[in-house]
């Protein structure tokens, strides 16, 4: 298996995160984005959005960070990561939800413009990381994970920007049910890091 | 069952074509944003973030319309709407998370510029929707359907914001491949519109 890969994008840690989890062997192939290779013509066969991540399982590629995650956890996980039943699968799509939309236009965002120079409005994503945090705050003050009793992809999936929200200017320090959570991540056996965290 | 609901919300739409799709009855119940009903305590007690839609299925309440679909496809519908094995899941997840991106933060966001002054980047979020529009255009030219040979949840999540997308300044006379899906999905039994298509 090989994950194109980009070492400080949160969403290819999501993948790399949840291969160690799971105990699944992946060879990541370095992208080189200041190079512009995911915009050449051999990457965006793989991926038409020129984007990382992106997975090759034996010849079966898969783009997008959340389409990746529901894979692994389909073929390599037991059901526990992403139960099939209507309610259960439910409650762990709203927090993919949450980490596409507060979570990825908010707090990644505003880390793309502190550390990438991205073009984006700072303070408009910031505000909406920081409506997503106190909405997760919330809800982790009544369950230890985000989707049912254990740990899901809805949890991989939320995990990387929320950790890296400070170098957005995001502070944390006002969500510790979040800062509690953070840590019952960095203890599930397996879990590996990524520079920044 | 009761829909949390917004008429000219893209994402209570597609709540209420897919229950019309699937023949399930739903009783809508009218959030008038406008008066900030969505932002009062008891609707927050049900959407924590303040956002139709919103289903209440005889006591299981699901927010995100993401979620919602899930949930309807897993509850209601056959196993094609959302099939659960490893490769076709990804497919309709790869599709997905484009409704929650290029095509909410690109096509939505111009719409929501445009007819209800957001203070959004109009031509950023127009780049957004058109290069996700290319991409789309790009897979129908192929396939007809954004996943797998028949319609999938992916189809109804992707389909009101793109055939809305000229409210927001999109044109999609470059589309043909999009437009003959558009009218592939309007000639689905049970189909619905909505006001500004």
């Amino acid at each position: 298996m090989k994950l194109y890969d980009m070492e400080l994008s949160g969403n290819c840690y999501k993948i790399r995160l949840f291969c160690s989890l799971l105990g699944v062997n992946c060879e990541t192939v370095p992208v080189n984005l200041m190079k512009g290779e995911h915009k050449q013509a051999d990457f965006l066969a793989l991926n038409p959005r020129g984007q990382v991540p992106v997975l090759d399982d034996a010849g079966t590629v898969v783009w997008d960070s959340m389409a990746i995650l529901a894979y692994l956890a389909r073929k390599y996980g037991d059901g526990r990561w992403l139960p099939i039943e209507a309610e259960p699968m439910a409650r762990v799509m709203q927090w993919l939800a949450m980490s596409e939309n507060e979570i990825l236009y908010g707090l990644a965002r505003a880390r793309a413009v502190t550390r990438f120079n991205r073009p984006w409005d700072l303070a408009q994503c910031q505000d909406l990381g920081r409506a997503g945090l106190g909405i997760m705050e919330n809800h982790l003050e009544r369950n230890l994970w985000l989707a049912g009793d254990g740990p899901t992809i809805a949890d991989i999936a939320c995990y990387p920007y929320v950790a890296l929200a400070p170098e957005g200017g995001v502070a944390l320090d006002d969500f510790p049910r979040i800062g509690e959570w953070l840590a019952r991540i960095q203890a599930l056996p397996g879990y590996v890091s990524m520079p920044g965290l």
